[in-house]
């Protein structure tokens, strides 16, 4: 372990126990560190500037040595290696490359690791989530890499935090519109031969659009700051019910689930502005977000409830 | 007939005229204008300038009147109508207001009306390939309007030609990433109750994601010009092909048919700016293009032929 992981590190347990404190919750013990990462503060687990490939697979390392990975850090770890098999660097590098770029370095999202585990919690595999998480991880690339583009006319909302800028905006805008269209494609070309899980692809494709569509990301991004997320997450957790075959009643629930998730993960993100009633406020979405999850055996539900920090 | 129609009319009839002119053929007779405004100019029936939808459907209701609609006419009205009874303006009109504005203020694109076209020549019906055809518009128009937005940085490609913009630019960006997404929504959407069609479905997303997505117009726009618009018109006509029913080699050889119209039609666009080497290509690719068409019988031909002019 280098020095500089050992910083890395520190830094990151410093906020974490900043955060417990402001939750009034026991700083969680070392083998929990990767669930309370996703927990506590999405994107937590990334440093601040965006850490170039190499940097991140030396942190993924680095937690495998511990041999200690919590439930959601094998997912977003199987995620990442799925996408890595699917965008390789290859020519025209001029396209594959920026295209490599802004789908690792977008923070990883719940809402893609939500649909592996309401897959899992259903009853279904990895394998029958884990396209339909990357096109989640795809389109909310393409989303982060289009929400920092640099724009001479802004109407509608103020461009996102200032990051590092690798590429033109129109590179930023070509393969951010590349990068999504990608994420279908995987999916569509998931069918199995005999096409049983057809059906299944189309309503997931459905559940993808409408999140990230006009009626989804665009009508959030417009008119209320945390809507994108919100329904991404649930999108991700309905996907993954649909595919691991759970009932319609699964499928709600879960939705309703995941919509918490990010609810929470949103509020997470502001806690620093103010102060007590968000979390009075975080404590009643906890409380409904398990409400929904009450439907299925209480030893299936513990993996999936760490993320709401059960 | 107002005057404005009438000097719009006049406008058109002189470009048809030159551009006859240029390729040593007959000026149309009048019950053939419409047939030839889509084979010797791409967007020649539109005004140089953005029309407003009334505009537009003043156009649409004159050339109605003449009662003389061409076969690629009646499939873009077609489109038209799907489209307009897809796309209502509604609440939020921040968000529908603007989509549907850059959904028909973009050109027209031939490689939808091709996957109509297409879908007929193998023996399917309209109706089985214009849910595509209008997902094929939307993707075009989405495109459209991204290529037009202003951005801070530009590295790889000019701007598009300045065209009117009504909406701030972060409107086109997000409504542009809107769109997209609506055209795989609508086409998911479009299975039938038994699901027989979703195989097919799943194929045509794949054809569209791949003509739109990362190794397609991005690979185009980054490289060769006119590259996205050969991508589109194959891949329409592969759509239409395979929600016809037709057999592998009636989808390869409408794929490289669609590819040679782009081709012809990209050319046509350029013709303006030299001369006789073009003309002799144009031919050369049109008579490619026929050749694809031969195993077809040739009364089934006659109508998707005169795209490229025959």
């Amino acid at each position: 372990m280098t020095f500089k992981n050992i910083l890395f590190i520190s830094y990151v347990y410093t906020h974490l126990h900043f955060y417990c404190f402001l939750l009034h919750l026991k700083p969680p013990p070392t083998k929990m560190v990767g669930t309370h990462l996703s927990i506590f503060k999405p994107n937590l687990s990334r440093p601040p500037t965006t850490p170039t490939p190499s940097h991140r697979s030396t942190i993924i390392s680095a937690v495998h040595v511990a041999q200690n990975l919590s439930y959601f850090d094998t997912i977003h770890s199987d995620i990442d290696s799925h996408l890595k098999n699917s965008i390789t660097i290859r020519q025209p590098t001029a396209v594959f490359e920026p295209m490599h770029h802004f789908t690792f370095s977008a923070p990883k999202t719940a809402a893609a690791a939500l649909c592996v585990a309401a897959c899992e919690l259903v009853g279904g595999s990895r394998q029958d989530a884990i396209v339909a998480a990357s096109a989640i991880h795809l389109v909310h690339a393409a989303a982060y890499t289009h929400d920092h583009l640099r724009l001479t006319h802004r109407v509608w909302s103020e461009p996102g935090p200032e990051i590092p800028h690798r590429y033109g905006s129109n590179v930023e805008l070509l393969i951010g519109d590349g990068i999504m269209p990608f994420g279908f494609e995987l999916l569509a070309r998931s069918m199995d031969p005999a096409g049983e899980n057809s059906g299944k692809l189309l309503r997931v494709i459905v559940e993808i659009t409408r999140a990230v569509g006009a009626e989804g990301m665009v009508a959030g991004q417009g008119y209320e700051n945390g809507q994108p997320a919100r329904r991404l997450h649930g999108c991700g957790a309905a996907c993954g019910a649909i595919l691991g075959g759970g009932n319609e009643e699964e499928i709600g629930r879960l939705k309703r689930y995941g919509v918490y998730v990010g609810k929470i993960q949103g509020l997470l993100s502001q806690l620093g502005e103010s102060g007590g009633d968000k979390l009075q406020l975080l404590e009643k979405w906890r409380g409904l977000a398990l409400k929904e999850l009450e439907c299925f055996e209480s030893r299936q539900i513990e993996r999936i409830s760490t993320i709401v920090g059960v």
